[in-house]
């Protein structure tokens, strides 16, 4: 009998792609052997707790998305990401220029929460429609001032880049911030398909990068695949058409 | 003449601690030569922009505080510090504490942003004033939810670190992350200063850690100078009475 050994456990909550889909995309596009413990394993959601609990030994995690590997328990998305990126082959090799991914993946990470918050800003804990008033605001200020500023900086960041020719944020290869990227202009037209119909003419670089990594073979092999969940309303990415940016005139006739 | 020759330079906004405190106390407690230039320097503010506006080499920083080594430009708060404290003393040794030390960075990064939002819910570019309405409502669930959950997650850290008997955050020594969990502390003595009186009990190893770092002798003499300067109202940590929790009973009467 042959024992199935999973290298890498990765821990998130079941039904949503969330911050989770971050480190899905690394350990899809490596190839790598990994579980996706909560929502393949018979009680793997309460296992997830026993971590967020302090029940487990190792690094104490103070939200999911974490992963394990041997003893190493991991947490924070972007630290997950530095942390496997360059065992997956995926993160570039000096220190510099790692930490240049490193910046610009934690940049990624606060877009993130400020997408999250444009539809909770007064409190996780309350549902949307008790904060859909500043939601409303928060949004407003969100399409017009910060969504164009992050995206406008990836752009730019493309075409610094000499050293890939604009092809990839951090030196000649595709990393993982690369792969991030992708995630987060999926998770804009869902989220805002107005506002991303009026800036994708801005963004040749950001949408040539999307495509690149949507091309990849076992990128391509995951988005068609079960394991790729829908995006919903339950995410960080949420459509809620009174937060977006009025539709396009050509749209609208 | 001798060449007076600084290693770092810092560049982060005059006139508030903000996300660049967490850098100077790094560098004052290594006692390392640098410059903060858009305070010290003649169009210091003129160069950080410069930076900024992409008009400078190197990685692109999407926003101040970053820290310009030799040709590496290194931006965002948890990124600058986890590249400079190796270089200085104040990091771990090996690779699974450096992600451990990461991850509670990352962790205190988003409480401050949290901190920050409780007066800026609905968006940067407004005045508090123009959004007092939503910030009351976001204080309200911060003070009693958030902050009791990110302070009593680091007092459990510190509680589990065996390897330091409850003494630092990380391993047996005291790193940049402890630096870090003092300033926030400071931070939200100056800012909540009923919600932390109510909490302080609760922390018994979080309070001992500020003391410790306190009293470290080149955080002390920097806490005196005139380096270190005052929170005020412009910063991240602001003193609003209607944002923090009522006064307790003893304090009232």
């Amino acid at each position: 009998m042959r024992k199935h050994r999973v290298a890498i456990e990765l821990y998130y909550w079941p039904g949503i792609q969330g911050r989770g889909e971050f480190v899905r995309l690394l350990l899809e596009d490596a190839g790598a052997a990994y579980a996706d413990v909560a929502r393949q394993r018979k009680n793997g959601l309460r296992d997830m707790l026993r971590f967020l609990e302090g029940e487990e030994p190792g690094a104490l995690p103070f939200a999911a998305p974490f992963v394990k590997v041997g003893k190493a328990v991991v947490s924070q998305t972007a630290n997950v990401l530095a942390y496997l990126a360059p065992q997956l082959g995926l993160a570039p090799k000096d220190a510099a220029r790692r930490a240049e991914a490193s910046q610009i993946q934690l940049t990624l990470a606060d877009f993130v929460g400020e997408i999250h918050d444009t539809h909770h800003p007064i409190a996780g804990s309350l549902y949307y429609e008790d904060q859909k008033a500043a939601a409303k605001r928060r949004a407003a200020d969100f399409v017009k001032q910060r969504m164009p500023k992050y995206l406008g900086w990836l752009e730019k960041v493309l075409e610094r880049n000499r050293s890939s020719g604009g092809q990839w944020l951090v030196g000649s290869a595709c990393t993982y911030v690369d792969l991030s990227a992708f995630q987060i202009v999926e998770g804009l037209r869902y989220a805002f398909p107005n506002a991303m119909a009026r800036l994708e003419a801005k963004l040749p670089r950001v949408i040539a990068l999307r495509d690149r990594v949507a091309a990849r073979p076992r990128i391509a092999r995951y988005l068609k695949s079960k394991r790729r969940q829908p995006f919903n309303q339950m995410g960080i990415f949420r459509r809620y058409p009174e937060l977006d940016a009025p539709a396009p005139r050509s749209r609208r006739r």
